[in-house]
């Protein structure tokens, strides 16, 4: 097989680090102060802005295929999710997701009848509309979820929100470092030509390093079991959310899922949130349903 | 503009009366059981069996057009939305919609990974195995809800069941023959060439006359204003519901939403549901908000 020489682009290396690092300190900024009324409000402006950017490039990347998604509707029923995930606290549920779901149906189809000027592609460009909420309204949501949860310790939610950051992203800088310099086998070649199984393991073993620090510091009431599983779970869970991710970009014939605003280093933000979308919701039924959180 | 000869079709009239006589009978019987638990089964297994047909539809339909959906992961999801609703009663919600939504998400992004071999058309292909989830899960999902309510009247459920049935009816008979002999101006050319103005209000009048002879019989509780309220608001939601499902299947480029298997003399099962689907959560959400119900 195809073999190139390992290398680590440095410079954009640097801006990456850097913006990483701006992010960072605004982030654990908003982690410290977790429990705070203000904290909440600010997480759920920062996913809002999240939600609208991702529905963004998902239905930029649409245009390029010819379907016309739209940004308006679709962006507006992701903002109807994260709501729910926001108000649903405490046994209260004053905007249910049957709720939501209603009214966002008549929102993206009786608003595309009236102001899609392409209703050729009627049927792929409502579909894409949806995607784009659900990918980014669930994905999101559950973070807020999960940021606003509470405990006996303080700011459990900070600690799970942490908990998965630092899962995924030890995962993904393990498996840039193992897959450049020890990629061999292809992992995925039609849908991530870049991926090898190596680079799969290196993640594995990134993520269990990260869970098990997480244990060791933020989540002492996690068992080895707690720490084992996690790390496994967001881990399997995030890299197929990856290539979920990589084959609508490649069936779109686009390479980067930024078009025109970009984080600069990290390309769009759908590439960031590919795994987090997924690892979040699983992340919160595993605390759901070992830990009886709610 | 163009004028045709008012016409109706009296063979495929004869077939479409049989049928709907024959469906009617095993209809009308599981409303007249409405309050037996075996009767929640039966209608039950009715919605399972058309969620899906109806995504089968969908999946078909789609691939006119060179997508390729998952007709199995979207019918289970689509069960999945159902299931939800027919567990949640008495304030118990033992399949959460957010477990719906994150499981439903694993099985249909993670399947079409494994086993979509047509990857090239990944990002409209999931999207359509979702819209057919939510369409056929959601619209389907309600009327088994709405079929479940209790009230202090025996058969609750039948009585919301069949309103929405007759206003729906009465509103599409209505509309098809004012259509047929008074049918002037076009009301949206580009979507469903046949439908006219006069076809459109007629659909109303037939809407709010099912709506105030259900005040009149079944639903003793309603006052006028409920009755009025929900003629216009079924028939309204109603309507665009059916020009909805007509950009789908004008997208796909495709008369009659079956594709081998119809109800004799009806066509697709999406055709007969197109309606329905918008108004069962519409009717859900004014007996909730208005009426209490839960």
């Amino acid at each position: 097989m195809e073999r190139t020489t390992p290398r680590v682009d440095t410079k954009n290396m640097t801006v990456r680090i850097t913006t990483a690092l701006v992010f960072g300190v605004f982030f654990f900024s908003l982690l410290w102060f977790g429990d705070r009324l203000w904290a909440s409000w600010t997480y759920l402006a920062v996913m809002a802005l999240a939600i609208l950017l991702g529905v963004r490039e998902m239905t930029l990347m649409a245009r390029v295929r010819g379907f016309s998604p739209s940004l308006a509707t679709g962006t507006l029923v992701g903002w109807g999710i994260l709501a729910h995930f926001f108000l649903a606290t405490g046994g209260q549920d004053p905007l249910p997701l049957w709720l939501v779901f209603t009214v966002g149906a008549l929102v993206i189809h009786f608003g595309a009848l009236f102001f899609d000027a392409n209703l050729e592609e009627a049927l792929p460009s409502q579909a894409i509309t949806w995607l784009g909420a659900l990918y980014l309204g669930f994905g999101l949501g559950f973070q807020q979820k999960l940021f606003m949860l509470q405990d006996t310790l303080p700011r459990t939610g900070s600690r799970l929100i942490l908990a998965l950051f630092i899962i995924t992203w030890f995962g993904d800088s393990a498996a840039y470092f193992v897959g450049t310099f020890l990629g061999r086998h292809k992992l995925a070649p039609r849908v991530s030509p870049k991926k090898s199984w190596e680079g799969a393991l290196g993640n594995l073993g990134g993520n269990l390093l990260g869970a098990f620090l997480m244990q060791a510091t933020v989540c002492p009431k996690w068992t080895w079991v707690d720490a084992l599983a996690l790390g496994l779970l967001l881990g399997i869970v995030g890299q197929l959310g990856d290539l979920v991710e990589s084959t609508w970009k490649r069936s779109a014939g686009v390479k980067d899922s930024c078009m025109g605003v970009s984080i600069p280093g990290h390309g769009g933000v759908l590439d960031r949130v590919d795994s987090l979308v997924f690892a979040a919701p699983v992340l919160f039924a595993y605390v759901h349903f070992v830990h009886g959180f709610n």
